[in-house]
């Protein structure tokens, strides 16, 4: 997983960073630009389900580094992004049963990168996160991740639901943090398995719950509604490590 | 633990309480003001990241406490700290063995501003830290505990292993996170009891590590060295809740 640049300004950088393949994140684009390099741009963004971001040239003189944006400036991805295969592959190697986190729109970066440290360490075989609405593989991700992104895969989804369905086909269970399911110590969490995270804010969305087989509660005794989610992230995955390992219930 | 939102009015202890590094949460300016003064206050406050708001002096003058904002009002936040006694009153309250949480040396606000929310939500009584080289009590702190620390006191104490001893002599028994200690299923983690959390960095220091009757390990099984402080203090506060409410061992 290799680090590149984080912006690509004016037209043609642009039109050839998209034909490149470059894993482009969004581009912005100045309101009212409709010249052919510009069209070409769109036509390629589409194609690719590249977001586009709509602005007045005051915000792009702003958000340029090296002031020759050309009306055009596109974001792209410190890292590359892996396949579901390699996911499997890696769970394959260790001779494991899959276990993969998946990450219903989380957005804070700190969040992301505190999580694929904790997929790295409780053995998890990979992270799995929507392409929209989600924080994506960023320079503090990355830094965040204290070097597990070099060895944990992320995988960039359109759809989460339908990845997950799919995974179900291939064998994979699903449980999903929601603090109205079953006590997580409740539930058996071995065998192939993906465990859902929702959003900072909102929790698991409410297609991907219903597309899950378990919904896992950690229990909360105290006074307000929720921990940070890279912490819920860490328990729920640690439950699912002690019960593969058969950590014991008393204490010695 | 209550918040003492206070105001600070007039151009110079405005200015005085910036330089001081007081937690400011806003600045209230009024419209149209460009005197010295007001751009040393515009100019300080970016470099903080403190919020501006501008507004007509009719407005300043109602919210105005003594009547000498100047056209500046900054409001500060203070959040008091609680006593060890405190921690040991909400455990006879709630009629539980203590449990307390002790953070040698977080220093990211983030990190204890959300240990601070596991520690309410795990049924910690409280958490304890150090007065130096540690994080304390701001405004992002705050805001990072998601109104946990409204609930869940914070004693700060001068000399960390000395607290640890003088818990001693009250029945708590200490344990540390160590990645060399023992697996933390096979603690007993029930009964009155520490749980202290080493600096993001460094871990524990020797002397506090010393103190502690037992060290207990997350299980690794990835290639990076360590998780996250926030996440690991979530994961070691769980086990001790799994071990007190006799969390079951291999899923139903």
């Amino acid at each position: 997983m290799k680090m590149n640049e984080s912006m690509i300004e004016g037209r043609n950088p642009v039109i050839e960073a998209i034909r490149a393949g470059r894993e482009i994140e969004k581009i912005l684009v100045q309101d009212g630009l409709k010249d052919g390099p510009v069209l070409t741009i769109k036509r390629e963004a589409a194609k690719r389900e590249i977001p586009i971001r709509y602005m007045d040239k005051e915000r792009l003189d702003q958000i340029s580094e090296i002031g020759k944006h050309q009306g055009v400036i596109a974001y792209v991805s410190a890292y590359a992004y892996a396949e579901l295969d390699d996911l499997f592959e890696k769970a394959k190697e260790k001779g494991e049963d899959p276990f993969f986190i998946l990450l219903d729109g989380i957005e804070d970066p700190h969040n992301l990168g505190a999580i694929i440290r904790t997929a790295n360490l409780s053995g998890a075989h990979g992270v799995i996160i929507p392409k929209n609405r989600a924080a994506s593989l960023t320079a503090t991700v990355a830094r965040t991740s204290a070097g597990a992104l070099n060895y944990t895969p992320v995988v960039q989804v359109t759809n989460l639901t339908r990845t997950i369905e799919d995974l179900k086909k291939r064998g994979l269970w699903f449980v999903c943090a929601d603090m109205n399911g079953t006590v997580m110590y409740n539930l058996n969490l071995t065998g192939p398995l993906g465990l859902v995270i929702g959003n900072e804010g909102e929790g698991v969305s409410r297609l991907v719950r219903e597309a899950c087989d378990m919904k896992a509660a950690i229990p909360m005794k105290g006074d307000i509604d929720s921990l940070n989610a890279s912490v819920a992230a860490g328990i729920l995955a640690y439950e699912v490590v002690r019960q593969r390992i058969g950590g014991s219930n008393t204490g010695k």
